[in-house]
């Protein structure tokens, strides 16, 4: 393992951090908050202690996908330890379990809270715990990576590490050029979409937070009811962000080059709408007539399918009161996710369709066993190797989010919450279903069970495998003791 | 498709369905009842309807694995077909699908009923019933194979489309002689279980159905508190015979050739039993202190496991009322399901070892990428194709769960039942949870939702692929049309 390239990442990011921390003192300058000390006292700590790890450059280069699964893992524990001690050290968070609980949420674009109360925290708190939101939507090592300069390897093992879907789609020839033209668009799409809320009559902050929430597919919210009290045209304009957010960002940048033809091919984009369509309409007839109104069963159909698909988590009413084909189709969607390359999590609609074309070839191959059929995406051939490493994220998160729901059962809560509040977080979605539904909140989970859904959370964000890479001791073999060994490695 | 040699192959099937038909008739005779006469009817009818399809040897020998799933798929379904008219025209299950879906879950080892009282049945019905789970644990068709001499390909795409786990093990060179083994095994063990059951004097027909019931992991009692009201020691004969059918037979066979070292090796049994172990374990310390002692409490947690484990379901008690982590235990019990090669359902124990090796091995090779690590079972290396298949298995699995549960949702159960109820009917066990627990049954389901559970019991008994190849609209593709082609495709 070399250890001083990861220290010297690890640097970076803290840098990048404490930076970001400066927004939230703004924001506390601005409403005269005096708890804005702790996030200038945190910022300069962060600092002080970032510096000395990049003062030197890493003494060799050597950065395989272990060190990039080992570098980025850290990063993201690293920067969620730092970053709920605002919340902590200033008391609005009391306990730091769930100050950390918090930040990973927001940090992983999660959005599962165990706040009782939103709007009991102070304006700058509210606002570094959604910003964290749009740090963590694309991803904190892809912003080191269009701000910085890097040796070769790094880019794309950090990258890869990083960025979900099952393979990584490099925009441009450069990893830099991909990672700022990544960013480009998703600035450009969260300004419009703060200006879209501002023409609703949103209040400016609201329109920022809510922003981030939508832009990192989040969820946090600044008020107990989420997005329930804003106006329809409010709903309207962060169901279509989410959806927009949790499109392969591919389909922007072919449309921002003119290629409209083969943006509107893509395969998986066009899934994604479908199923949006389908969970939509199966809703609205399940919910069916009476209740209310054609266009608020379209609304509140549309933007819970929206958020939960795109695992936001954003809602404008308590699905968990909805019948039970509507909860169960809500569930499915925790398990899709978004499209690959987006800010959302989950499965991904990818992986998905791999999966349903690999299981159609199975019974093709009992019917003409001497055929061979590659799985084709976009009318490309996918590698074996793209096949194989679907099935085996798909298993391994079934079988991390079995071990999790059998360690959250021994808190007797009943089974629909545990199955749930595992979904929502590890496919960072943010509410589940019944204790954790909307209304509720995960406060009341013991300490261990956090620590289990923070670590869904992170290994969900990070797409399984860094996580474990960083856990399992194989990959620490004589890292301390024989530092020549391990560079061969 | 080969329609002749599909057609040759259902004529035998009929011809010994009716054959076993004759057993019914037999006990009708001895406790006088009048029923056994819808037997006998049956019987004669399936008699005279199999010896026109088998009089013509078919007209060519072609027998791919197209052909052999076809073939066992629709000899299930006109065996379940024919074996549930009894029960229908006698009244005795007044609905031709709840006869039907009785009658599936008989064959299939499921044990899912949807009787409010079992004991309002004769016996001969009775018999039937119970009789249907030995019939369909080792398989009809390998019952065909051990005393029929089939044409050459026959045999092994046969076996292959009806027999469970990643891969066929052949116990001796000949086809028919492993069936013939498999068959006396089978009968062996089942006549001890029922000499051991008589020496807990149990009543003789009591002993007979409940070993059939344990024989083929099937679970129907002809009690409505299934295994409750015997004694203790009847419950651990149970429990013990339950475990045994639930192990490879690979494993017996090697004892009785005196290999004990090879069987003790297999690693598939050493795991089953260590997690029987360990799940007896874990939910012996989750119900805990003072609420039995420990004899009944280690009693009924080994019960209850084997069962599970096994898909068995029988029940020494309401499980459902267990707290939450047990019953979180047992759910995932019944996705792991059995050894393979034993009469027993869900995923097995092998094709779970597989998914564990192959999730590592994924972390092993982010850490050395160039390493070429083979997956191993019993110090083999198991093909690139068995862990293939064995990932499409998995998620095409889950997919038709997910499925059958969005399709269940539209009565508004909770998902709690539905969930299970689609765990207990794919994996074959037969109880869930909540309205499906050991104490209640499967008929408030409406018909649509009874033919999906039908259909979930016979995809997981024949693992899948052959009910999938036979409503998979390609394999008929040109054979009711332009036969001649057909052949060669």
């Amino acid at each position: 393992m070399n250890t001083s390239v990861i220290r010297y990442i690890l640097g970076w990011v803290m840098l990048i951090e404490a930076a970001f921390m400066l927004l939230p003192c703004g924001v506390a300058v601005l409403y005269r908050e005096q708890v804005g000390w702790y996030f200038l006292g945190v910022c300069l700590a962060e600092l002080a202690s970032a510096l000395p790890l990049i003062r030197k450059k890493p003494r060799n280069n050597i950065f395989y996908i272990k060190e990039g699964c080992v570098a980025t893992a850290l990063a993201w524990i690293v920067m969620s330890l730092i970053g709920c001690l605002p919340f902590w050290l200033s008391g609005e968070i009391p306990s730091f379990t769930d100050a950390l609980f918090e930040v990973i949420s927001g940090f992983t674009t999660t959005g599962a809270s165990i706040l009782p109360s939103v709007e009991a925290l102070s304006y700058c708190m509210l606002f570094w715990r959604s910003f964290t939101h749009w740090i963590g939507g694309m991803g904190v090592l892809v912003f080191l990576l269009a701000v910085l300069q890097m040796p070769g390897g790094f880019h794309m093992n950090l990258m890869k590490a990083e960025s979900p879907g099952p393979s990584v789609g490099k925009l441009r020839p450069k990893v830099r050029q991909t990672a700022r033209t990544l960013y480009l668009i998703y600035l450009g799409m969260t300004a419009l979409e703060v200006v879209l809320l501002l023409l609703g009559k949103m209040p400016l902050f609201d329109a920022l937070t809510t922003s981030f929430g939508t832009a990192g597919t989040g969820g946090f919210g600044i008020k107990n009811d989420s997005i329930m009290g804003y106006s329809p045209y409010i709903q309207w304009v962060v169901t279509i962000f989410m959806t927009l957010f949790g499109v392969n960002f591919n389909f922007f940048y072919l449309l921002l080059l003119g290629r409209w033809r083969q943006a509107l091919a893509m395969e998986e984009v066009k899934a994604y709408f479908v199923i949006i369509a389908a969970a939509t309409g199966v809703i609205m007839l399940n919910i069916g007539r009476g209740v209310m109104g054609f266009a608020d069963l379209l609304r509140h159909a549309a933007f819970q399918v929206s958020s939960i698909i795109t695992t936001t988590g954003f809602a404008t009413i308590d699905f968990n009161l909805w019948p039970q084909a509507s909860r169960t189709v809500l569930v499915l969607l925790m398990f899709i996710g978004a499209c690959a390359g987006s800010t959302g999590g989950g499965m991904k609609v990818s992986r998905l369709l791999i999966i349903l074309k690999t299981a159609l070839r199975e019974v093709h191959s009992y019917i003409f066993p001497k055929s061979v059929r590659s799985i084709k995406a976009d009318d490309k051939a996918l590698s074996d190797d793209v096949v194989r490493s679907t099935h085996v994220f798909f298993v391994t998160l079934i079988l991390i989010f079995a071990m999790s729901v059998l360690c959250l059962s021994f808190e007797n809560a009943d089974l629909v919450t545990n199955f749930t509040a595992v979904a929502a977080t590890i496919n960072n979605i943010g509410p589940g279903l019944e204790l954790v539904g909307p209304t509720g909140n995960f406060a009341p989970f013991s300490p261990f069970s956090k620590y289990v859904l923070m670590f869904d959370m992170l290994v969900g964000r990070l797409e399984l495998f860094p996580m474990l890479v960083l856990f399992y001791p194989g990959s620490w073999k004589g890292t301390f003791s024989r530092p020549r060994q391990a560079k061969q490695a």
